[in-house]
């Protein structure tokens, strides 16, 4: 049988290969809701879209903005290495493919998405709405590493909230009352669910959360640096006192911060949260919060290959988390 | 081989079976550490552990207090159905068995654990020390209908947050904006949750959570019916506006609710949670949250037969609900 294309739906639905790209995408505004089911209706006739054959291939989709390279951090590896691991023992190869969320997808990538039996989302930096551009796909799909208040499709995350609550609870037997929270200022998921943790272990343990003890950074190592220092500086300078300990949403921030307190002579224990692997290596290392990612990729690959059989209930799991303990909080 | 017994372990050990019982049970202050020791030694040394040996049995422990009837709902039998199909797809036999939580188990009660390849703990009414009484057992088991703060394990449940959040939106969408909750006194953690969802659907909403619109309950439909009718001759007394619309935390309470007001011709929409049998046969009939209870099941022999081969890492899972539409909001 002759391959479907893009480029094969255009000529036959007399349009050019963007606009046939267009109406894939799901893209508002681009065009037309008659041309778009005009277009998915010819793609449907010529037979794009996989009807259950099996193709043997599961793709991972990466997608995100531009500025960003989420590929670029130790999570990733790890999560590629058990995502490939599942894969290649259920009898199915790992094809893996970069979406811009400011652009709409190379063709060659929509019709790589089109011939999967399944797609993994790494959903990291994705919105509910670029989710529903996957759609017109017809294809079993799970999300990873982000959980929305929605329960249309599978998530699977890491536990944000009970990792982020246990390691404010090692805070607190260890004595610290007053704990600061330095948070992001790009609130993704993760981030919301974290500080959610952080919140529940302060009122579990009949602490104040004092709102003037939460800092916000940019989620950079060199940002976080910069805006953690200026709000050290204002701290200082005010009313309140110092806290007895920080817990921040990531490793990035945290060792921003590190380098940032330590400019100012300020001396307060701190936490990080992804256990990268540099936080072994700071001075002092960094307390964390580990997750198995290796893990997190087989679970994925599981559970979207049980969604191959049946469809219609949808799971929202989370992967737990351990407290790796080193000198930052000594 | 003779099958070993508490029986046989008592007469090795020279103690009572009763005492057996109390080590294997782990309940604190019934007995010293050290004799527990002895027993768990003796106990290991004559085999009564599992130990590798595949034995075909998985046994569902229903765990609740002397005066409530856990298993006399239809969310039961429904849940019972998909484990057994499950397990009987994967060629396990099911066994149940009944722990009363203010006593000890039967001594044949803990026999038949020590012989099971895995545990599914139904939760709703356990603490997290109830809990740690199995753990003498070293058999890969999984906890249902519940969800602690705690990754020590793995946990099953409805995803209460996300399904009283989507109901919540419901009824935001229908025009209503004072909405009040209806909560139980007793607060298992299913109802927190479902309160959580409640309280971000508000706020996502933009709308103020008014502290007299949380009516609390005791969760029979009986007590419900008495105890808000209270609650609601209080507010018509009082100077509070009555409420667009009230959300209940489950069926029964919401209910109980809708008599009262009938009897004091409140006419105010009403949803539920769970959606019991009878939800559609009230008048008028519930809007409520309904869960696949016999996906439950399976989901949760699924998993446990996935711990046999790796018991490192835990997972909580949560089972997506949907919104069954009928007259109380209409």
């Amino acid at each position: 049988m002759k391959k479907v294309t893009v480029a094969a739906i255009a000529k036959e639905a007399g349009v050019s290969p963007g606009t046939v790209s267009n109406a894939l995408n799901n893209r508002k505004g681009s065009i037309s809701k008659e041309k778009r089911d005009h277009i998915i209706e010819v793609a449907e006739k010529l037979g794009y879209f996989k009807t259950g054959k099996r193709t043997g291939i599961l793709t991972l989709v990466i997608y995100s903005k531009k500025e960003r390279v989420v590929g670029d951090t130790p999570f990733f590896s790890e999560l590629i290495r058990g995502l490939e691991n599942e894969a290649t023992k259920q009898d199915y190869r790992l094809n893996i493919i970069y979406i811009d969320s400011d652009q709409i997808g190379e063709i060659q990538q929509l019709d790589d998405v089109s011939k999967s039996d399944g797609l993994i989302l790494l959903g990291t930096e994705m919105q509910l709405e670029d989710v529903e551009r996957f759609e017109n796909f017809r294809i079993p799909y799970i999300i990873i590493d982000n959980a929305y208040t929605n329960q249309k499709c599978d998530f699977l995350s890491i536990n944000n909230r009970d990792g982020m609550y246990e390691i404010t609870n090692y805070l607190v037997k260890k004595g610290y009352k007053r704990i600061g929270l330095i948070n992001s200022i790009n609130q993704i998921n993760n981030f919301k669910e974290r500080k959610m943790g952080y919140l529940q272990a302060m009122m579990d343990n009949g602490l104040n959360v004092v709102p003037e003890l939460e800092a916000f950074v940019q989620p950079t190592i060199d940002d976080s640096y910069r805006d953690f220092k200026d709000y050290l500086v204002e701290l200082i300078k005010g009313e309140d006192e110092m806290p007895d300990a920080f817990a921040a949403v990531n490793d990035y921030i945290a060792l921003g911060a590190i380098r940032a307190m330590q400019e100012l002579n300020v001396n307060v224990p701190i936490t990080g949260f992804d256990d990268i692997s540099f936080a072994s290596y700071s001075t002092p290392s960094l307390t964390t919060v580990r997750v198995n990612k290796r893990y997190l990729g087989e679970v994925a690959v599981k559970r979207l290959i049980e969604k191959f059989s049946e469809n219609e209930n949808t799971l929202k799991i989370m992967v737990s988390t351990e407290i790796i303990e080193r000198d930052s909080t000594k």
